[in-house]
């Protein structure tokens, strides 16, 4: 490979010919391998594109910095929105915990890909925009990471849960009032109970999805607190008057979402609740999730020896062994996503307890979590949705069977003759293997034509809306 | 010990004769020896006095429950709630995971308390009010349970956690105002850096503790939710038109909290969102808590070997073999609430996730790790803010010595000759040993003057609020 | 109250006049109320005593402590440990981290009490043992509390939780024997599959616990060793020659368990890596047993809608509402056990990073969250053992009927007829809802005789042993 | 991009026509967008090719298998392990939870590639080798996905966590050894203490370690079990007689790594407590290098403002804004990676509990997360030990200057002149800021020459080796 040199206060260092990163990103590769390379997300990489190009807009606006600096600024953010530099991010989540040198991967990638915009070789002529002078103007890595993780973070939530889980809560919503006249078993420990109706059941998991929804928008406004004008500490030292709100405004400009300065810099350094707190919202959407899968792979349990309630679409042959056998697996990945969920918060919750004095260094470990349970839910419901849920259906015969036999109708006796009465007739049932109308009658408690009238499914599960 | 017999649908049980509990409490004491006796905590069965009562007045004015029996529910509810029955509820919290036995041990000591303070004994002439037929009418365990919870957790969090964590947050915005002008060295990484004041850095806590009450709030509206008129499915089977909507504002009325009848009640038995995601908000806070009690042992660090920029209280003598040693023994006790209080958040993740069909069983492992998590945050806030934060003084001469010897003052030269100049300053007075402006006057950079009147301290704090 | 005056380096306090306790406990009493009192576990205290006692024998036999002073202490923590002065320590978990005042507490009652032994009132004559210089004799908190932890938390494995879980494990494998040739239909992904014997599922369970229990075994080792002898930060400062390796022989003679002194003792204060690991331990067993639990729930749900293929025993009645109804109430008992030692897993992990340099002070916190594991996993494997595991039997029928219902048998034909036919009889008979035979037969792949022949769930499950 | 036609028992798919995998894999593919593609770890890649090469042999050796077949699978398997088909295998880890898929996924690739190094294209002329009938002989996914994970997982803590952990325990050693007579201040709840050495301070760094290491190795032994040979239930069926011990023999012989054989398979495919067991002592030895980062960074704290008892190794510009600052970024980095560790914990423990029945179908999350944790904390351990921990070195002026100031060394005069006498002379010098000395003599405690002769720093430490 070729290579040059490059230097920074340290002093020199080989970098690949080919790459625009500097001193500091080769540095930082080296000093940190941990993992595989290149484990920082993408999404906190066009987090920095966003924010490098408002503080170069803020600074011009502001008298410090040129408009050809910013303009020269700004196309490389572009280009880096794009998708055009995806090879220039080399470093790992693993580096240093406010993510310094991830901010100065974006600053020495910027400042050498203009050069070369502008007409030049990497390192040749007078640099046209100075990677700590001009793109890190206003900044410092301490308030630009934090800024890159909220920007990433929102967006995600944004654009990958919020739509995944809504998408599969549609499908929900639909199957509820679809079924909402299917009357099936109720069942609690597991054990038989009075029963409801499919429809109603399914309207307890779009009211959960609808609780989590609402749950995670609520912790959105803290999440659109960006630390950008904080600088080293929380102070604003060495940026112009009015930079923070103004940086903030171009940040929500460029990225279309409501961004504002955070209202107290020290700490958006320091520390980091606000992705503890939205992260909290993502774990109880995957506690909602994970319920939801397992009952719908319990009630698709069988063919033959399970519970069989319903049917789900078969995606793929079940087993290398056993033929004709389909699998929950949806289910199954969905769950999976939800332990990991589940794991991250814990990760995310001790990066948070962490933070000391004016700067939390567990940035990068807490963003890159938070993302993927972000990506991953939304990611997860799409495919639930699409290969499971759009495709359930009730097994009428199945549910019919299961509701007839059971001795929890009893329950509608409560009511008539007493408790402790419905309690025998229900035992004897249990004890001799009968029905329940059965022994209500030989036992003397109820005429069969009373226990015709009174003991009605469809009677029991309350009002269908 | 004298005993009675008390029986129930599975037969006759031998009760100690002077406790109002019946057979099937006596039950679950014989069959759940697990851990201390009577830990279901004392919270959730004064939210199960608060739904009995509101349940006996609903059931009253919905005319299935005679005004005796309302008031004879009642006065035993009364009872409860002042805490004169406190020896009666013997159970533990691992028990039948829908608090079944709970809801029968208060149904039960109810029922015959009623029959004493109608001058009988226990068992004596006919039963006033039965424990199922009356006490426990238009409810079952599985809305009962859930409803107790969330009254308990709603409550705890108003009165123990909010109060607590307010308490300290007012302290500790009064500590930030009183002491905005002190001017300290900023550390980040845990390494000197540019100055803030010491009112700055508290004030990130404020922020921190305002953000999460505020986090606290939202999540409030999804715990005022009661599933009581669910019954056992969320059908509502066996209660009476409007009941739910009643039974909830009577619980609204009796506790002066805003609760309200759940919209979905199969959402109310099968899942406990409402408490996963007010417990997040807990969580959270115990993160914010943990940053502000380790950044106060830390500046108090020493006497003589330690950062010692802030003196705290001496409460008790530090150790039992180093005389004259004081500890920061409440933040420490602080931090070990929070390290429950994770702990706590994934027990509650847990219990969660596993709900199955139309019942979740993990109802009293749940509501009792929410419960100690509120009590406990709202308790060590109390205690940490009278024992320790209210205390807190600057030590005015060494805040002034590490500041003044700081190298990173040098931070304010960057703007007057750039970074590199101004590093080599910082790097050379490192190496030898001497100040900033030794270095900056000897190296040619900077005059005397200049450096006096570029590189002040209070100067690099920005604005002041 | 009656008070009397103690006092100690800052200053008198009024203490309980009945109360052997001193000034530094009531203290403590005073500056930490947070949450119930008295929640210092008493193991904790019984370790202490069992400490002082080895100390003060230890401190004898090198010549620095009378033998009057010796069998005045020994004789009060003898009383202790018979629990006769359960109520003089009234502190709480949360209190300084080194659990100091816990060790004040013991040393102030050892120190009053002794003086009533003697035949004097408190704090009248001069005092036979002092508090610090002869109870603490050659300690520190910071040796003493990691020692009466160690102590407090081995009891616990070897006594509560070993003897739990080895209990229910054999029963399981009485269980697993006894069925070893009921064929029942097997289960992955919760669908069909081929068969297996009750026995050998029981046997996989009875395997989990085996390997569950070396692994709390192989821990133990880590967790014999006592921090005692290393006195305030490790060195065993004040301590004379020998004494660290003496006084772990007497606490191992006292307690008839295999301590040993830490061979290092600045780990042994500053890092508490053996609970951490233990504790690993107690949550992979918790994980086995959670996986049982939910098993045998699964398996005995119905009576008349679920799986149904094993019968537990009615142990109370199931539901307020619901006569007739039986619920594995020992399983939700058993698996809430399990959701809470998982978040114990946290809170001690947690706690376990944050020694700094020479002390870690989250020494209560760990040491209460892992004996109430330890506890209740004992006590509910021996609830779940003679209330549930003991009763379970197979529903011969039901399981005759699942297994020869299915298509899984299919599978028997693969190696005689190929994969890609098995399959298509298999899905044929689903989609017709026919049984395999009918299918094979019509579709001309084998013959009634030989699918008689090969298809035989018995000849499936492999060897039984 | 050119696709070919494969079929499996669902019919017919479309495939990228250059890659080897099928119809499964391709399914897979479009069932599962979760997440970045081809997240599935290589390391279970390189476990299913040890694990299938073994199977031909056992195969083979047994009389199933042709001896053509068995050197054609196991030249692709070859291939594999030798990197040369990593572009092979695009599925992710959140599909079914059984790992189904990617087993599916190795059966075709080396299928397919076994025809083209038979020399024909793939789908040309008759299979050499099948998919299921071959490559998958005597397995199903049920088995092989556990014995391929036990492969990776036990292979990345023999070849990654262990010799990194090792690396850096052996540099902490040498630096015990080398720092064993530097006196320092030993510091207790972050406050002044006793004194010790700066090789005893990091001797229990190497403690902790050691312990780690020996309880890492203590849960090898369940980790070398394999579940292969059980097939879909645990039963066997299908496999020939004495091929479970053989291809454990042969997976032995081919990782040069101690596998065995499971005594119970129904075990080895429904639970995976060996994965449970062996990520609690990796998440443990996380907790011990939590610890040690922390100190290291705290004793590296400043420049000037902050402990500084240490210097660390200058890696890189510590600052994009304050020139001259280095930070602790190793320690930084390595804290990260223990608070992910501390996360896959919690999500392996989720899913160790989830078996349902005789598969726990949390496979691959439970395996991609203890890859992570083992070999983020090996190459973290090897990144710290190289650029952080060799380069450790003490600043003895400073450590002097502490010690020396310190009021602890009190302590050396509780046997001279009693407890209450030495505190009060810490007390008084503590609030005069004079020094010990001084106080000590002026309250006619001390003699000047007895202080000097009682209170030396260098005889509190106790024994050194």
């Amino acid at each position: 490979m070729n290579y040059r040199i490059e230097k920074d206060t340290m002093g020199e260092v080989k970098v690949p010919a080919e790459k625009y990163w500097g001193a500091q990103t080769e540095r930082s590769r080296n000093n940190f391998k941990i993992g595989p390379s290149a484990s920082m997300p993408k999404e906190i990489i066009e987090g920095f594109a966003y924010l490098k190009k408002a503080a170069a807009y803020a600074n011009h606006d502001l008298g410090v910095l040129s408009k050809e600096k910013r303009d020269a600024i700004a196309a490389v953010c572009d280009e880096i929105l794009a998708g055009k530099l995806d090879d220039q991010f080399p470093l790992v989540i693993w580096q240093t915990g406010s993510g310094t040198q991830s901010n100065m991967n974006v600053n020495e990638v910027i400042a050498n890909r203009a050069q070369v915009l502008g007409g030049f070789n990497i390192g040749e002529g007078e640099q046209l925009v100075k990677a700590n002078d001009d793109v890190n103007k206003s900044q410092s890595s301490n308030d630009t990471f934090p800024t890159g993780m909220h920007i990433a973070c929102y967006k995600a939530v944004i654009e990958k849960t919020i739509p995944g889980v809504t998408q599969l809560r549609n499908t929900l919503k639909a199957k509820s009032e679809q079924y909402m006249s299917v009357v099936k078993i109720g069942r609690t420990h597991l054990m038989d109970a009075t029963p409801l109706t499919l429809g109603q059941e399914f309207s307890g998991y779009v009211s959960q999805l609808d609780h989590g929804l609402k749950a995670l928008k609520n912790t959105l406004e803290h999440l659109s607190e960006v630390a950008l004008g904080g600088t080293a500490v929380g102070t604003g030292l060495n940026t112009p008057p009015g930079y923070d709100v103004k940086v903030a405004e171009y940040i929500a400009q460029f990225t279309g979402l409501p961004f504002v300065t955070a209202e107290n810099k020290f700490e958006a350094l320091a520390a980091h609740d606000a992705i503890v707190e939205s992260h909290g919202a993502l774990k109880m959407l995957a506690v909602s999730l994970n319920k939801i899968a397992n009952d719908i792979r319990m009630m698709a349990s069988g063919p033959r020896s399970g519970i069989g309630e319903i049917l789900i679409p078969e995606n793929e042959p079940g087993s290398s062994i056993m033929p004709g056998k389909v699998n929950p697996t949806q289910c199954e990945a969905l769950t999976m996503v939800c332990a990991q969920v589940f794991g991250n918060d814990v990760t995310i919750t001790v990066g948070g307890t962490q933070g000391h004095y004016e700067l939390n260094v567990f940035k990068p470990v807490m963003a890159s979590n938070f993302l993927q349970s972000a990506i991953l839910i939304g990611d997860a419901c799409v495919s639930f949705d699409e290969h499971c849920a759009q495709g359930i259906e009730p097994n009428y015969d199945r549910i019919k069977e299961l509701v007839d036999n059971s001795l929890m109708l009893v329950t509608a006796l409560n009511t008539k003759i007493g408790y402790y009465k419905a309690a025998e007739i229900a035992q004897t049932a249990h004890k001799n293997g009968t029905t329940l109308k059965d022994e209500a009658v030989r036992l003397g408690y109820v005429s069969s034509e009373d226990f015709d009238a009174w003991v009605k499914p469809e009677d029991m599960v309350g009002s269908l809306q």
